[in-house]
């Protein structure tokens, strides 16, 4: 009975490991055998709260990474802090090759966004991992995790980071544990580095980069992080857009007023924030704020060459999403995360739901993500919304305004621009790394492997440039449909097998 | 040392009575007396929760309020369940005066609307009633409230409904209470009667005024609710607006996602709730909804008249407000509260503040807030708005879509047109009865009183119109700044006891 159970899970094992070299059947014969204690250690792992204002929960997590590396045989274990902020330390690690020519550092990061439990799902809590029958938006429903690990491949585990990014930590760290139990010597040196603050906006990476640069540099940086191709396609990454926030502040009147018997006298703030949000774009999604599309940097012709392959997810989304439409019409996904965008994350005023109320709010509030490809300059995009904001005649303040303040101007906005964003950054594919990178993931799979110049995604991968002179490549292992940064997050299980399979043939890189 | 510091009270008190004939200047008495008295019971009253899913609380509430009635000596105390809804019911109880010729209603609701203790200051909760010295915005801090009830006017009580509406329980009780222990016989027979379902949209009064008819009629209805006038003047309202609601939902994709991989991809309903929503005014503050000003009856000669002659209370609502200038420039707050209105109660999407997270939301929600004046009908202005959102392309449905319905159509909104609308109702004040009130309410006071064609805010009055064929005139008690409706509600001392008087006063109508 539970054979035929689990049917699904030994026929996807079976596909795999046909089309597999010896190595990565090896890898596949461990992963399989040990299937029960990498899911435990992983639910366990997913237990931790890891957002950061827990600076409890972030220390636990790195503890807990550490035993983890010392456990599976990797040495010279130690907390990375920086030196201005010990909490939350990146986590360190290594296995030096004797005779090995190049080195490959192993990037994941173990905190999470933050979370709002009564978004999720009735049946999940952030921390207290479940095990779903596929996707909970799909009829998925809780089951128990079997002692043995064996999954169906397409059920999923739900809870904070289980894709963003655990999964990566834990790819890398069982990777490199099935090579070594399967007598596999690496073909490089390999460095570990797990940090502690992507989510907070990597405020000091750049510390530490420089603090223990002798540590690490130099060599290539694999970047764990982020989710494959749609299709469910291995993929390669060469760069990350970067990333700027704006929250924004409009203000009404000093105390909630009652909309009967001040309404349409008092300026209703909810009613400004709408039209300046809108003001922002036009009606086919492009942004109006003067120059925002400048500082682009072209796409090279091995680039556009690589984007013009990869496969087209955009009709499957548009089916599982419920969408009818891209924002902008005729502008593909791999067009869209090309170019610089502008979103709204969120906007709050006064009360909706059962809590709603006949009132005109003291306040309406935004939140705005930009993200910025190859050219532009984050501080430079903030600024345009702000003077795309000052020229529609805002007077704009640092501070809630006073009472005087707000009576003296027509139209006051407290912007505060995010101080934790960063430039994009991009990889050349001709590099002889890259090419050696390509090669050693498609070796693991017997599926095309896409190529993307760039992801939507962003992270401070200009750092590893500037402080180690590296050059960075991410290799995601994420499923496309994780729901990493809001409710509900979850990583599919075959993709965590699948991504500790991509991990060890990197190790073996020719 | 305590004379000194309750010195501004009996200043206060001093001042009012040298300008009250022989009736009122009892009624002050007998409320200094008691003032200890009259605010424990109110605090207790105060403590009752009373939001209307609460209905173990609001049955609290009537119980509370026929033990005040039976201890004031009022005879016939009993509930008026409605036939298809026994909670809340409303209260009722009568005082018949031998050879009275004419009879009052006095008219209050006891429940309030809902409550986000979040929004609260932090030194308040909704139901639990703090004395604060002065507005809690303007410094006041929390106080003890003294055994004696002598409190300085110019403090407050802080709590949901302080103002709206148990104070106008409270204060006809209390002048009941007054004129009984001063020996003063009423000139009417008095009828007292209060709602428990008015924030709700009163769904079920209809049915208590035509189950109840012959006890309910014939006679003047006196609506205590609302605040005076903003100058402190005592104020008579002679009509009220209507009111009615929408409910919009704008939806997103099937899943949050994140707004790096899919920023500018996946439409964001939160930019287009702020499209829809920027487009139902011009930048005047105009509603551009087509027709919307259409149907409005004009105001009387007399109404004209009286308009002209209320103190502009603008420039000091501006000051006290922080607002610059009015919503539609040149507009004045008695004009707008006579034309219809539209406004934004509140509106969602993600999140913002500490739990913002990068992330394309789902849905983006606001609710609309329509304010009616006489001649408007407020399904067909309900309407009139829907068939804006259709004009703009939206696919309109009454559900959460399916990803199939969203797949469909490039723009789906669910609509929740509120069904507990009602129009707006104006009582002449050229009939004799109004004069007798005028002339009653301005026995009580030494200031000018303000007359208004309509109040700003929305009472179901039609219905005593529609089914006890009765005039209905609105003589509040509560301080213009009470915040009611929304966080930190409350009556400022003086305007309570000061609302006892006046409740007296219309007592002894000549």
């Amino acid at each position: 009975m539970k054979r035929i159970f689990f049917s699904p899970f030994f026929l996807f094992c079976t596909l795999f490991l046909t089309a597999q070299s010896s190595g990565p059947s090896k890898i596949e014969a461990y992963t399989e055998s040990h299937s029960g204690d990498i899911v435990h250690e992983f639910t366990d792992f997913l237990s931790i709260p890891n957002v950061a204002a827990d600076t409890a929960g972030l220390q636990r997590n790195a503890i807990f990474i550490m035993d983890m590396m010392k456990k599976k045989g990797i040495g010279s274990v130690r907390l990375l802090p920086a030196r201005t902020a010990v909490i939350p330390p990146a986590v360190y690690g290594e296995v030096l090759v004797p005779g090995a020519t190049q080195t490959l550092f192993f990037y994941a990061h173990y905190d999470g966004q933050p979370v709002n439990p009564a978004q999720w799902n009735n049946a999940l809590q952030p921390f207290t991992p479940r095990l779903i029958s596929g996707s909970i938006d799909k009829n998925g429903t809780v089951q128990p995790f079997p002692a043995d690990g064996k999954i169906n491949p397409d059920w999923r585990i739900y809870g904070r980071s289980a894709s963003d990014d655990k999964a990566g930590v834990d790819c890398i760290l069982n990777g490199y544990a099935a090579l070594r139990a399967s007598g596999i010597t690496p073909t490089a040196n390999l460095k570990f580095f797990f940090e502690g603050e992507e989510e907070a906006g990597s405020a000091h990476l750049d510390e530490i980069l420089q603090q223990y640069q002798s540590l690490l540099a130099p060599g290539l940086w694999i970047i764990c992080d982020g989710p494959v191709h749609q299709s469910g396609q291995k993929q390669i990454v060469f760069g990350v857009r970067g990333d700027a926030h704006l929250d924004l502040t409009i203000y009404g009147p000093a105390r909630p007023l009652h909309s009967g018997h001040y309404g349409n006298w008092a300026p209703n703030p909810a009613m400004q924030m709408a039209r300046l949000l809108s003001s922002l774009k036009d009606d086919n999604g492009r942004v109006t704020v003067k120059g925002f599309y400048d500082d682009v940097i072209p796409l090279s012709p091995a680039e556009k060459e690589a984007l013009a392959k990869v496969p087209s997810p955009d009709k499957q989304l548009q089916e599982d999403l419920g969408i009818h439409s891209p924002e902008t019409p005729g502008l593909s996904l791999g067009e869209a995360i090309n170019q610089p965008s502008l979103n709204i994350n969120g906007m709050q005023s006064g009360n909706v739901g059962a809590m709603a109320s006949n009132q005109i709010p003291t306040q309406a509030t935004a939140v705005i993500d930009l993200r910025l490809v190859l050219g532009n300059d984050w501080k430079k995009q903030q600024q345009k919304v702000i003077d795309h904001i000052r020229a529609m005649g805002y007077h704009i303040v640092d501070h809630d305004p006073t009472t005087a303040e707000k009576r003296q101007f027509a139209k006051v906005i407290k912007i505060i621009p995010g101080t934790d964003g960063y430039n994009a950054q991009r990889t050349s594919m001709d590099l002889p790394i890259a090419k050696k990178v390509i090669a050693a993931v498609a070796s693991s799979t017997n599926r095309p492997v896409v190529l993307q110049p760039t992801s939507g995604g962003s992270l401070p991968l200009y750092l590893f440039e500037k402080y180690l002179h590296a050059p960075t490549i991410s290799i995601p292992v994420a499923n496309h449909d994780n729901n990493q940064h809001a409710e509900n997050e979850n990583i599919r299980v075959g993709n965590l097998f699948d991504g500790i399979a991509t991990m060890a043939a990197l190790m073996q890189i020719k």
